[in-house]
Formats: structure tokens, sequence, C-alpha cells
């Protein structure tokens, strides 16, 4: 499903879950571009993987514009807030037939509340926004909401599973391969696009646990065949 | 905390999740009241309990009313469309001072709708509407949306953790306590009562993951300190 020669454009992804997603793919051996509104940060988040995972590594840096570009595989890790006005802007430089992965989560953090909170979102999730507003035929994905950003940016295996939403069985499927790539992580098929507001919800009561229990806390599925972990 | 000649009763408990945990505290040592609105059918779904675990088991079945008042802490497992009617009826019936466990998920079926989609509540979940319902002073905690009434049913240790919400401490620990006595139960202290509405709509993503992979799913909370799992 995913070849290494295809990168991945990771948009707004100089920050937290943006490095740690790079980090884990590059040292998968992806080819990973990191998108940010400032090429230079973008630039230098590359260069902080590249010492991390060694010359090998095939990881760049550059606008989110010329990210998109340069890639048809997106992966948006950007504040709720930010959401809606990047992808607008984005919208000319998505290519056809690209397929964006959403991990994006309506804290009310963004507005002043709690990260333990979310908002609601007209369109019932932040990834069935960003399905309204990305070009025709760019099919989106939801995943990566559950995962945290301390340890992805770490070494060690993570203890998660990722669910995965989209209407778009190819999507779907690109973005479980995406999420086994990480070590410790099971992709699990979650159905529809609709169904990312729970994963988003989830991100909510994680970081509500976090606070309270001083942790990173992760979710695993259980109970369910082995053949729906892949 | 709790305190196994302090009787559980379980409100709609001839049901598959309210036999499911009366299984299991019948088994722990509690003392077990199942209520229904059929007097008969909660009588017969104790005998099939008491057949299972044995002549010691403290179970017996009751009218729902009178199991509440027989009983200070009172769990309620019923559909979401019965839940209010029910809670409006039972109010004169709730002794001063009990704790209700309410376990209730807004589920679409309930209205012709998917097992897999949830209504929205005006209160934001089904049991902060349970919390206006019942009569000032009692306390209430929610739990136990996301174990599998099927897995409940049976021998076998769950593989799934309880999340607790309350705004009540002593209602939060006390629930706690009785999930931990559920064979590989860990329970974790979820916050307030408000955090419930992610709880519910967990259950609706376990029910699609059900439909969609033929399993059993529950969750396990990943990451968090070791004192968290109390």
């Amino acid at each position: 499903m995913s070849d290494a020669s295809r990168p991945i454009a990771i948009l707004g992804g100089a920050g937290p879950a943006g490095t740690g997603v790079a980090l884990r793919w590059a040292r998968a051996g992806e080819t990973v571009i990191i998108g940010s509104r400032d090429a230079q940060r973008a630039h230098n988040a590359a260069i902080e993987i590249k010492k991390r995972v060694g010359d090998q590594a095939r990881i760049s840096g550059m606008e989110n514009a010329a990210a998109c570009a340069a890639a048809d595989i997106l992966v948006l890790t950007v504040p709720f807030e930010g959401q809606a006005a990047l992808l607008k802007q984005l919208k000319p430089a998505i290519r056809p037939g690209s397929i964006l992965i959403d991990a994006t989560v309506a804290l009310a953090a963004g507005v002043g509340g709690r990260a333990s909170r979310t908002l609601g979102v007209w369109q019932g999730s932040a990834a069935q926004q960003a399905a309204e507003l990305v070009p025709k035929g760019v099919s989106v994905a939801a995943a990566f909401h559950n995962l945290s950003a301390e340890l992805l940016n770490g070494d060690d295996a993570l203890d998660c599973d990722v669910i995965v939403c989209s209407d778009d069985p190819n999507a779907a499927q690109l973005t479980r391969a995406l999420a086994n790539k990480i070590p410790g992580v099971r992709a699990i098929d979650g159905g529809k696009l609709e169904n990312a507001r729970i994963l988003e919800q989830i991100t909510a009561l994680l970081i509500g646990l976090n606070i309270r229990h001083k942790g990173h806390g992760g979710i695993r599925i259980t109970g369910l065949p082995p053949e729906a972990y892949r």
C-alpha cells in the first residue's frame, strides 16, 4: 500500500504532533516533508529529525503550499482553530486525487476553554469539516488523534491503537498502513468518516485523564478478532 | 468502601447488561437485587443467576420501586428511551442519600436509527439527564457503559477498563470499588459527570466495531501511572 518513495507531507508539521509522526515515519524509511507556514521553521524541524534518525532519513521541510504541491499524501496536524483557514488557503495547492489524513480535534482550549472539552462542529467533527473544504476528488481519512505527541517524539514503542475512519476504502487502507509503521501501534478500521467525532472526543477524555493522573494516556481496543487489527 | 451486606439494586436489571453485572457482583459476594417492571421476570433472572453462582449467592428479584426502597446503591441499566420515564416513576421510591450509577447510552437505535450512532441529549449526556431527574441529595455516577453484556454474562475475566465519572467523590469511589470487583476490570477516575458524554459515545464506537469486525469490543486506557487504576 504505502510506498516509501511516495512522499508524505505533514501540514502544520513543525508542531509536536507533526514532528512526532514525522520522526516515526522517517525512521520507518518513508519520505517525509514537514510543512509549515514558515519555511525556515519547517526546514529546522526536518534537520532536527534527520539528526535523530541519521543521514539516510528522507526528510525535508518547506512552506505548507509547497509541501502540498510535492506530495499526494497529506497529514493535517494543526490546532482546530487554524484548520479551516489553512485548508481554504491550501485548496489551490492540493493535487487532485490526494489523500488528506486529518488528526484535528476541536478542543475548547482553542477558544480559551479547557483541553478536556470539545467544541461542537456543525459538520459533526473536525474531519468532516475538512472533507467539506478539500477540493473535489480528494479523500479524507481521520486518524492519529489519540497518540500522545510527547510519546511520538520519544524513542519507545507506543501502546495505543489508531482507529481510522474514512468514506474511501483506499484512503482508509493507506492510512492504516501508515499507522502500522509506528512501533506499537495497531490500526483498526473504524468505518465511515462520521465516526471521527468519537475519535476526536476520546482525545479530550485522554487529555482530562492526563491532567488528572499525570500520564500520557492512549487507548487499546480489546475483544476484536486478530484480523480487525490491520 | 463497598460493603457486601449493603445491597446493590440493579434497575432494569433483567436485561443483558443488568444480569451481567448482577452475575459478577453475586459471584464477588455482594448482595444484589434485580429490579424489573415485572417482579416475576426479576425473580426468574435472580434464580437463573443463583443457579450459576451457587446457593450462597445473595441475589433476589423484585419490582423496580421495591428494589429502590430496599437499597441505597442503585445501578441503572435500561435503554435510553426508558430512562427518563423510569426515573420519574421511581423518584418517590429512591431513598435520600442513595447513589445512582448510570450506564445509559443514548443510542440512535432507540428511535429506529443505528446502534453505532448516538442521539444528542440536551443535558450533555444520559448520565447528566439522570442527575437532573433524581431526588435532591442523590448522587449520580456514570460507569459500565463500555463492558460487553455478552462477556459479562460469561465466565471469563473481562479485558476492559471502566472509567467512572461523577461530581461526588464518594459516589465515584464506591462505583470504582464495584467496578474492581468484576474480574479483569480496572477502574479509572474519569473526573466530572459531564465527561460521561464521552464514555457514552465510546459505546457507540464499540458497537460499530463489533458489527464491522464481529467481536465484543472493550477499551483499555494505557499510559497512566499505576495509581490511576484503582
